[in-house]
């Protein structure tokens, strides 16, 4: 197939969803991150969640926040979402989401049971409470914040900074969906889905961990699906190739626009190629479709295909996504 | 001594601090809070940090935000304290603190500096690391959210809401400090304190628990030690009396203002007499006064005295301050 390469590099590098991300590097340099209390962090900044040893168990932890422009734009979907990228958060580490707290500020009462009628809607789909939290009632903004708690296996979490050179790079999402109508950027497959549906696609991960099937893994996001293979391959210290033609996209949404959305329910993954079948097997056994897509390569060069030519997305030996080198 | 304890009392109801702690009662009743997702919830809501049964521990985890009046006042400070009070929310319930993710919304280069200025130095007086977390560098405010996960020994969680009729209240503080300068309402004792000291204050709940010397706890937060009582007595269904004269307090800072403020480290804690002398030698041990200030009541009226009189601070038959009940 045909695609115009330097259009989509430089529709990629200039997209929000990737630049804004820019600053975190920069921004944990300034971090006092040594102190570590005796306790084994074996994961931390550049992963989904940080995870701890903690006896025979894997203890994770991840915080997010929703852009307040959604949060403006569709206070319930903000909610729903809330809910969605914490638990994608654990779920893309192989571990089991438990339950959340949540840090609340609001200024309007009706953009407050908005939110709230959203994040029911996500609980009661996934299955994974709010147990705690903490409320301004009287801030001049909107604001969601939650965090989770999740745990894994030892020796099962699924990191981002551990991708190989010459691992297959396998992406792997829910193709059927909508763009939300509140977000051009949201692919939605989540809320028409059965609970059911959903709290299997959410183990598709765990299994990968669980099975050593996987070197690295992340949950598609904001970023969309180059910039999250982006931020994998940044923080492993590596380079790839990725195929645009082979990459899993619903029909009816062109490929640049494709390629800049958040899908509801969407992983990325490297493997040793002999694993290849047998992960896509995993995911396409939790309602996933996945496809190989590209190649970790040695080096800091970042270029996409279309199997005729290349292009460089990023050289992370000039270019950074978030910065952060694991 | 001699207090006018009406007027204590309209200032406490009036208090800010208490106030807005009305609003999470009614907020709470529209969430989704039947999901438990298979996990065993032994604390949620009204508490300091929720806790969960896992395995042979209880995991602990709290989120708490900082009020944007401080954020804007001093942003070091509060960064400095988002740190503190998230840490205190784990130690509160008797459990240790392993580390803390935050989401962190900055608006302004500057704020953002001294935020983490704030944060690195009580992240390394307390030795509780920043182990993750999420960044807005695009918001239109700035806004810091840290969540903190913990753990303590199965049956050793001391929570707000099971103090019991007959018990004596203990407040223990440390009274060595300041005004902190840019809050009236902050007494500052931990930024001029040796770590070690810190720590060993911030252990006095988790050898309390593990002691079962105490019913119920909590840490004294923004409502100060009567709103913060206010907070366990109403959670635990119960009534109570304290005695205003019996309250530790620095020599400098009158009553009134004292009753208002966030010590810096300060436990509420209700027990058996019996035990009341032990519990307040756990706390001087850990370099903390400590002192009997009070007794639970069954009922619902919470009253302030001053030996001879009494007037009452808040009928929960009535009135809320959050609204929650065990």
């Amino acid at each position: 197939m045909n695609f115009d390469l330097e259009s989509i590099a430089r529709e990629i590098q200039n997209f929000e969803g990737v630049t804004r991300k820019n600053p975190i590097g920069p921004l944990l340099e300034g971090f006092n991150t040594g102190m570590t209390n005796s306790i084994d962090i074996e994961a931390t900044f550049g992963e989904d969640a940080a995870v701890l040893s903690h006896g025979d168990d894997l203890l994770l932890i991840a915080a997010d926040g929703i852009w307040e422009r959604l949060m403006n734009a569709d206070p319930e979907w903000a909610g729903y979402c809330a809910v969605l990228v914490n638990i994608h958060d654990i779920a893309a580490m192989g571990g089991k989401p438990l339950g959340m707290v949540d840090v609340f500020s609001f200024r309007s009462k009706t953009s407050c049971t908005l939110v709230i009628k959203g994040m029911n809607d996500a609980i009661a789909r996934f299955g994974v409470p709010i147990i705690g939290g903490h409320v301004h009632p009287d801030a001049p903004f909107n604001m969601l914040d939650i965090a989770i708690l999740g745990v894994a296996k030892k020796g099962c979490a699924i990191l981002s900074s551990t991708a190989k050179a010459d691992d297959v790079i396998i992406m792997a999402c829910d193709l059927e969906g909508r763009v939300h109508p509140s977000s051009n950027l949201n692919w939605d497959s989540t809320t028409m889905r059965d609970g059911e549906i959903l709290k299997k696609q959410i183990e598709a991960m765990r299994v990968l961990g669980e099975a050593h099937l996987v070197h690295a893994g992340k949950d598609i996001s904001n970023p969309g699906v180059l910039g999250t293979i982006g931020m994998m391959i940044e923080v492993s210290r590596k380079g790839a190739t990725v195929d645009i033609g082979a990459i899993p996209k619903p029909a009816e949404i062109e490929m640049t626009h494709w390629l800049k959305m958040y899908p509801g329910m969407g992983f990325v993954v490297t493997a040793d190629e002999d694993h290849a079948s047998e992960v896509i097997e995993v995911f396409n056994n939790h309602h996933l479709t996945a496809a190989t897509i590209g190649r970790v390569r040695e080096g800091s060069i970042f270029s996409i295909t279309d199997g005729d030519r290349s292009v460089k997305l990023f050289d992370f030996s000039e270019d950074r996504i978030t910065g952060i080198k694991g």
